[in-house]
């Protein structure tokens, strides 16, 4: 068993103090059933801006990070323990208790003992050396061909794509609209395309556009949808924006019978018109991160190749130059960092 | 085959000078595939105000009625003709036109052939003596202990919760709130009842409520929800009145993963809470009027006697009353007109 | 915290010398997160006797009884462990993992893990006085106004249909066959009505019929189907008897699109004509048991009074005199022993 | 609007005297809302050789050939029907009705108004060079890049393996062996694989396997699975065969909660081993054809080139050459007859 030190540095969010670097931050004792992480990799997520400078409320003093991959370093679990000692693992971010409904039916990401607790959002997370980890339910083994960072990065950037698309029914029939091509989106496309969909993705700025062209050279492309696209074009609308603008071209674009899926949380309120949804029979499905069987699900297409997360990593102690840098949009794919 | 004479009396929507009785309407001639139905019956509904006073726009210079039950009384089908002389119908109103993708795949209540052009809303309806159909597949039998009045109730003011009922998967397991206990209503109730879910009713009005628990003694029915009642208590919300408060309250009331139906047109914009929506993946799901199957599985609950709409019937002619009556607020069920 | 005996008295199952009454059974010492329950209740299940008479294999060597209902006597949970001594609860007999592909899909009654691992099937189960209880999240609390015998006996005899009946989606417009009026029969009636299916209800034996007719008095009970019944009369079919003989009924009389569920286990193959099958696109569909969250929702459903089991109890000393009166038929409900 | 001659040539089955080759039948007179189509090419499929040699029956006296398409050359609909002279047309074999519960529910495939009715199966189908088309509504347009005789092998050899896909509901995450690897194998393997499916084929003949490796070399392709494949691999088994010995094979490597779709008419009977079907939660789909939505999907994914169905063309005055050869295995591909 690695030894593990008392004491360790973390950086811990405080509704008044905002992020402050703690460098003796103690190593929990584990109770029965837990578990102790050696955090590998923590990704930076637009949502830890929402919570630093747009008021987003999760809780108060806890470590933040919400993208996690560590090592299983210590277990007081008995031998038939899912996880053992130096198995790489995944953290399914939403944390379900495993006994209420919503946990029993699957919904495990809904779970409402967890709300306001999720991993990093709430409760402590990935950005710290050591995770203690209550429920070892909440863990998922990485393929041995994906590595820590794009295991961390697959825990939100892809699996919030991967669960609205799933929810969303998309098919090799359906034809989808991405609305925003960052992080989430370039995963979205990659999902959306292993479910055989026709994609065409907006963008307000080109070089993502460049980006995702790249990666797929017959998607459709869009700064501004063409002037003479039928209204109702899509059947299934990912709006990774959020905000009333990309609402109401959703709500113009979708087909009778469409899915318009907001992602994105750019606004706090939205405005739909009452009977274009009712009388076309559009449905507006709230998505939430996703489940754990999710996690393990796009940890397989991680490890068949079909998602890749782009992605760079720095030291965990350059995080508050990281956040600087997504502020300010100088980055290209998710920022990983590294304890 | 009955005698048919060479004109009728109907009443006519217009934009500009709006219902109007015409004593000598045309009675069409057949194309092939064609049926002409002696209407028995002709229900008036909310919507018709929302036509005539409220700038509701469906098209212009039509026969408004679109609860229709009738009697086929000539037809140009050949003898395989699903629909015989005699045949007591009902006219599933939303008119799919039966080669698109939505009749094909069973929703054919949103058959964009027929937008705008639905039987009394945008196309000729019921409020007249004789109703030509173009596309036989838009009948329904009606069971031999149905009445005409009935079937026309059945129609919408059965249909359209049938089909919210249907659409938010209603089940023993179910927590149900309806709010609005008008004709929608009472006929929500008893679906949702047959659907074997646990029903709340919230009304403003006492008098609606009294009305409901003669109909279910067992039913929890409320001028205002309980100071008590825990957030997130129901499964599914049926809002058959569409107005913001409401929304709100079904907002609030709604369970994580849970379904709201705005099925009332109260309002033409709602807004909602996007970090409430996605957080917890409510649903909000546009439903409109019912598939033609749903009329037939209505009628089929209807001879069961699982659905027994109320109503009252007046002459056709007294249609001009019988619309004040309801601007008043002056009834209990539906109206149907006979002509 | 009540005191525990060292040993206690139990009816282990082996496969060379059956099943013995052993009366110094340790009393096992709990590991982190397990609990021990008392056992209150449990339920003797026809299954029991595929095992003790009919070479049905799940295991050697384990305590049988796998309908179970008892109160937390001991915790190595922490604090925020799911349940609590005093708790009253049945448990969950599938006894999945909570961590695989089937449990994380809230399909936990099919968790590869615990297969022939079930409570009292392979493992340990309720014939005994104490029960260890491993993973505490195979529990499920019991409502109030439910007693131990009840829950017990809901454990299987109601979840099973239960499950199959949600399986095969019936609802109003379901017409369903249940073959077999027996104990798994009775439930089933009371659960299909619940979901408001039009139900009948074939059996050879005349008095069972008599005791469902008591039961519901609307429905539809033979020894044999009516001569003049059509085929292709029923959109589900329960099958809880399970013979080539119902099968073969079951095929000629499930409409097209139908489903046939064959839940009773009578034969040990079945043989179905491929092209009937095929070409009406029948679907037979293997159900097993119940899930977790099914579990939950029948003790709910037993709450509501809507699942009532017809039971009667003995003392657990007597199961081998249980057991001679069920395999010689002279039993009217579930017999539940009481340690 | 095209001359169109008093008689035409033919091939009649009866079964009595078997196919015979009639060179003046008749053209027949439409009625109201029917059309005419000139045959431009109809598919020769296994299910004929059923039907000439294995005495499969589906009625008597009629024109074989139920992969139809065609050119609409007259029409006796008015003005607002679906079809206009010229338009390129591909049949929905399976004919329905367009007015019962089956087709109104998007199920037209089941239509038992249509059953043993269905084109070239029981009514008139496409050998010959002439169709009467009595419900307009079974007729789908065929889009601009596919020609003929891709629309007409499409109408069954792709529309047969997609309709078993969708109803399996395979997805990316899909495990999916198919079983069999000739005409339907063929498609299904392109259709699988737009689905994102991860899929392995089994087939006696290393020929048939050689074909589908140049389709797509990521392919498993297998004459024996492999032995240290382990039991329960596959989520869904596509069994193309459908003989006994085929159907054990896919018993024994479905995984738990796993489907198998017997497509294939290998054998009259298949026994099923009931404990494993029940306690593994195995579900038995019969699947027949597709529905007329499932063919405007499959023609609309040949329009994006993901389906291209392997054939040659003769005339179909060689029909019964094209048997023979059908009959002795000497063929790659469909055999599309051009009249």
């Amino acid at each position: 068993m690695t030894p593990v030190p008392k004491t360790q540095y973390g950086f811990v969010y405080n509704t008044t103090s905002g992020l402050q670097l703690n460098e003796s931050l103690p190593i929990p004792t584990l109770k029965p059933g837990q578990l102790l992480l050696k955090v590998e990799a923590a990704g930076l997520c637009h949502s830890d801006l929402h919570i630093l400078y747009e008021g987003l409320y999760c809780g108060d003093n806890y470590v933040m990070g919400h993208e996690i991959a560590g090592t299983v370093i210590k277990t007081e679990q008995d031998e038939a323990g899912a996880y053992k000692i130096g198995d790489r693992v995944a953290c399914f971010g939403a944390n379900g208790c495993g006994n209420c409904e919503f946990c029993r039916k699957g919904n495990d990401n809904d779970c409402p003992n967890a709300f306001y607790n999720w991993f990093g959002l709430g409760s402590d997370g990935g950005y710290q050396q050591y995770l203690l980890v209550k429920n070892p339910r909440n863990l998922v083994k990485i393929p041995d061909n994906v590595d820590f960072a794009e295991a961390a990065a697959i825990t939100d950037a892809a699996l919030t794509p991967y669960h609205a698309i799933k929810l969303a029914k998309v098919n090799p029939l359906t034809n989808l609209l991405i609305i925003g091509a960052g992080g989430l989106g370039t995963n979205a496309i990659q999902i959306a395309r292993t479910f055989g969909a026709q994609i065409t993705v907006l963008d307000k700025k080109q070089k993502a556009l460049d980006i995702v062209k790249k990666l797929d050279p017959e998607l459709k492309a869009y700064t501004e949808l063409p002037e003479d696209l039928a209204k109702g074009s899509f059947d299934v609308i990912l709006d990774l924006v959020g905000a009333q603008q990309t609402f109401e071209l959703s709500e113009k674009y979708v087909k009778s019978k469409g899915i318009i899926v907001p992602v994105g949380l750019g606004a706090s309120k939205l405005t739909f018109d009452l009977s274009n949804l009712a009388l076309r029979e559009i449905s507006l499905l709230g998505s939430f991160w996703g489940t754990s069987q999710d996690l393990v699900e796009c940890l397989e297409l991680a490890r068949q190749g079909k998602i890749k997360p782009q992605l760079h990593t720095i030291s965990l102690k350059e995080l508050p130059k990281a956040i600087e840098q997504l502020r300010n949009g100088q980055y290209e794919g998710r920022t990983v960092l590294i304890p």
